[in-house]
């Protein structure tokens, strides 16, 4: 094997294929050269003056190391990983870490089986991250459970590439025996923790860190990422959907830039589509600024070093060759793409198959709840003086605001008011449980809407101002077995989306489903929610009960701060 | 073991240990910051405010993490690995990448077996590379031979770090099938494999990368620096005795300052004793104007990273506990060394025991020559034009000229001349080689000097202006197992310093030994040794066939660059 590469570097024998008279990004160097790159079965083996069995005139082009994401959650996209990987292939990645945190939360290991076992047949690297937190906490009901002895089973595992993001911060701190179980088990063969420790600072920092966690993707200010950099983590550089932190790029430094590094975390297939994947973020970066070759660097080689991926994130001799060929440094556009030096994409479309996709048992029919009718959706209050949910514009941050509900009949009249019911249905274990929360300034009015996509457990997320149509919203949901839905309270109608597949992504193509996506996110939006959010992802968070401040989970109302359970009246 | 490590950064309970008030260096953001450094059994648990069951006052220094050593053979110092131990660690170094080429190539792996097992007592991490060249080349007669079955069967064992520079350069770019099965058999097993390729460039460069090969401690200019670099390569910054390349790291630049990493290679006791050892290469950096943090990165972070040692070479919670404590970071004078969360040395001396040291039957008696005399340094020639080898100043780089000599009774007599009789008595095998040369301009006359170290093969190296000295002073290394000796011609006497251990390394404690060399040296150039040449140590390196340009071996004179034997006459 090595023979071959060896010859066709010295020119013995032509190159399989050679990327002629390319401007290259040197990310050792931090510059820009000229030369031909030359390829022989999946690796680079020369840069200088070549000759290939296949020649690619690159006279116009720059090609860079193909980008690596550091941190993925597919399920975000509500895509496969095939119809994922049409999207991110294109735009210049063939590697991401990820992170099956969503889809285990549903379906155990059954879901990281469905994710590495999708991922086979396109090109794109999967590095599987075994899910740490599921549940993300102890307080709500989700799909599975993976305490330390299934870590301590799972994780030596050659499948696994290390373990998920460590959400559970305060357990690390606290020395939680089930966490310490967890992290213990990963150290001892030796495999990368993933962090998540947003806003965690001083001593307590340091005991997250003495979990032996590696990473943090949750930095939002420039004095977390420089604590963080400065205690030996790495730190991501995020753009996401809802949440985009690219701004930790002014923490970069001559010194300290080997240690951050580009990931998306969560990103809807609309966003993947219209806008793009990582390119979107270096072509951001740059704009805003950076230079373009450190821009790369973070999405490559640092991203490589960050996981310990060998011969990986860089254009040289015996690295991996997977590179993307932009037109320039400014707009990223990928107008070629390779992955183990076979083209797999050109002028943004894929050059592969998906038109067969994997799906298993395992991941279907996962929307398990009872009948649910229109008095479940009853708030019984004692006052009228209630907590209610806000949210931030393009974040998943809530807050919390003390108002006044009109009572009436028992229950709580919302409509023609800035207030709507939020309520959490868990959809796991036929346990019945409804989470119920106030909602305000969503705009959402006349009806009921829902999505069973809800961080971490992804039980249903629904609000509304109607109860019939929000008991008719879970229904509609169960009967298709997942996804999203509005129920008009005027006319009666229903519209959905199906996402089959956990009930978090759906097992059609990229283009119908976004179109079918599209559609309803307009409906919602015709019925009020205000266009600074994003109608129904900005719902998936409200359960997330490990980011700030105010969570509602299916078995109540959640403060985060003080990390337990709160009344729904103030 | 993590729960006692959070509580104590969470500040739950006292730390083992901690360093007050220190001023430390951030490498991560190469910076320098103030605090209090924890540490909880070998890890540090954090940074910042702390107390400990045992605290030590650090406001007047600079705590920086242990240096490691990039790449160090250490029967260079000619010591025992304890002994070698006893005058690096009180200077900073806890770690090093130790290639035991010179034992190994006498006496096989039980040269490997013995730096391990010695060093197992002393508080010095040891990451022990099989050497991958021994012999160096295929002309010479070693002690021992690996070969491609030989690496393959030993370098997947745990106590083998990894493959030692691969200085058969042209075998790999050759594709010599022997190389191609060790490189092959260090990839299989995913170990690092060290690089040695001085003046490689272009698509040659390529073709030897392309062995998988990953660093390069050769370099001796900034070009060479650059394009290695730019190539993949982690390139050394190397401060041995007879090589020293500080001037690499004016190559350092923002964008490529993680791939360079400090290194002695070659560095003798007298050196380590007196000028220091990684301490003497920073401060030397510092003086030329590097700044101290950046340059402490090249000899901490960066070696950690190139050999993917997790978690040493900073200063950060969950980081190794090795640490040196600077007076300042102008002067590099270690006032206190930590090892695994302990002291082991204070105000430049060990506080630990080296008295009980570890010898081994494997290493011994390992000068194996018959009976020599005088006839056998008769040099028959057909006319009097001969070329003589010169030595650069400073280096191991040698040189040609084409000089005439006297020839009478069938001898040629160099009396009174410039040149020297210059001969290579094999020692290993019995088989009676002895290769003969000229040198010249080296100053030595009336007698002869010769040493059992010669890289690589270590047979004898001898000079001389009278043949029956010669055969004397050969006869005095066999009869003292191996080391230096000097065969004075006018009075007849011998003077000689025992390395015992394979011929390399006395087994004596560091000072006694030094003591002795320093008076032989002395007698050395009190016979006329250039003050320029390091009477002894430069011989050591005039058989060292992978670099340039003309060797002499026991089987005769080698063209380097012509990579085969020559003709001693012109």
């Amino acid at each position: 094997m090595l023979e071959k590469y060896i010859k066709a570097a010295r020119r013995e024998v032509k190159a399989d294929l050679v990327l002629k008279n390319a401007t290259y990004a040197d990310v050792f160097c931090g510059k820009l050269r000229k030369g031909d790159i030359a390829i022989v079965d999946e690796k680079i083996v020369g840069v200088g003056e070549y000759e290939g069995e296949t020649e690619i005139d690159c006279s116009s082009l720059t090609v860079l190391p193909a980008y690596i994401d550091g941190h993925v959650h597919i399920e975000s996209s509500q895509l496969s990983p095939e119809e994922f990987a049409t999207l991110i292939v294109p735009r210049g990645t063939t590697a991401i870490i990820a992170d099956p945190h969503e889809i285990t939360n549903v379906c155990g290991t059954a879901g990281c089986d469905y994710i590495l076992k999708a991922s086979e047949n396109v090109p794109l690297d999967v590095m599987l991250q075994l899910p740490s937190c599921v549940p993300a906490t102890p307080f709500e009901t989700s799909g599975a459970v993976l305490n330390g002895k299934d870590i301590a089973e799972n994780i030596p595992k050659e499948r696994y590439f290390g373990l998920g993001e460590f959400m559970n911060y305060p357990g690390v701190i606290n020395c939680d025996g089930d966490v310490l179980q967890k992290l213990e088990a990963a150290h001892s063969v030796g495999k990368i923790i993933d962090g998540h420790a947003p806003s965690v600072y001083g001593c307590e920092l340091n005991a997250y860190l003495c979990g032996g966690i590696s990473t943090d993707h949750e930095c939002v200010t420039l004095e977390e990422v420089e604590e963080k950099v400065s205690k030996g983590m790495y730190v991501h550089i995020r753009h996401g959907s809802s949440t985009r932190n690219l701004g930790n790029a002014k923490a970069l430094t001559p010194a300290n830039m080997r240690r951050l590094i580009l990931c998306t975390d969560d990103r809807h297939a609309a966003d993947l589509k219209e806008k793009g994947h990582l390119d979107d973020a270096l072509r951001r970066l740059v704009a805003d600024g950076l230079d373009p070759v450190r821009a790369v660097t973070c999405a490559t080689l640092n991203v490589a070093e960050c996981y310990g991926l060998k011969y990986r994130g860089a254009i040289a001799p015996f690295w991996l060759a997977d590179l993307v060929a932009v037109n320039n440094l400014k707009d990223f556009d990928a107008k070629l793409v390779i992955k183990n030096g076979k083209p797999v994409a050109k002028d943004g479309k894929p050059l592969f198959d998906t038109s067969k996709r994997y799906l298993s048992e395992g991941v279907l029919n996962t929307v398990k709840v009872g009948e649910i009718k229109a008095e479940d959706f009853v708030y019984k209050l004692n006052g009228n003086r209630v907590k209610a949910m806000t949210i931030e514009k393009g974040g998943v941050v809530t807050g919390c605001e003390t108002v006044t509900v009109k009572t009436e009949n028992g229950d709580v009249n919302v409509k023609g008011t800035d207030i709507l019911k939020l309520a959490v249905v868990e959809r796991h274990k036929m346990t019945g449980n409804i989470g119920k929360a106030f909602f305000k300034g969503y705009g959402f009015k006349g009806g009921a809407m829902g999505i069973t996509v809800a961080h971490d457990s992804h039980n249903i997320i629904l609000l509304g101002d109607d109860n019939e149509a929000m008991a008719k919203a879970v229904n509609a949901l169960k009967e298709i077995g997942g996804g999203m839905v509005i129920a008009d309270g005027e006319t009666g109608e229903i519209h959905t989306v199906t996402l089959d597949i956990g009930g978090l992504m759906s097992s059609r193509d990229a283009e119908s489903l976004q179109r079918d996506s599209r559609a309803l996110i307009e409906k919602a939006h015709s019925m009020g929610v205000k266009r600074e959010y994003e109608a129904f992802m900005s719902l998936a968070f409200l359960s997330l009960a490990v980011i700030p401040k105010l969570k509602i989970l299916d078995t109540g109302l959640f403060d985060v701060e003080k990390f337990g359970f709160t009344d729904i009246e103030a």
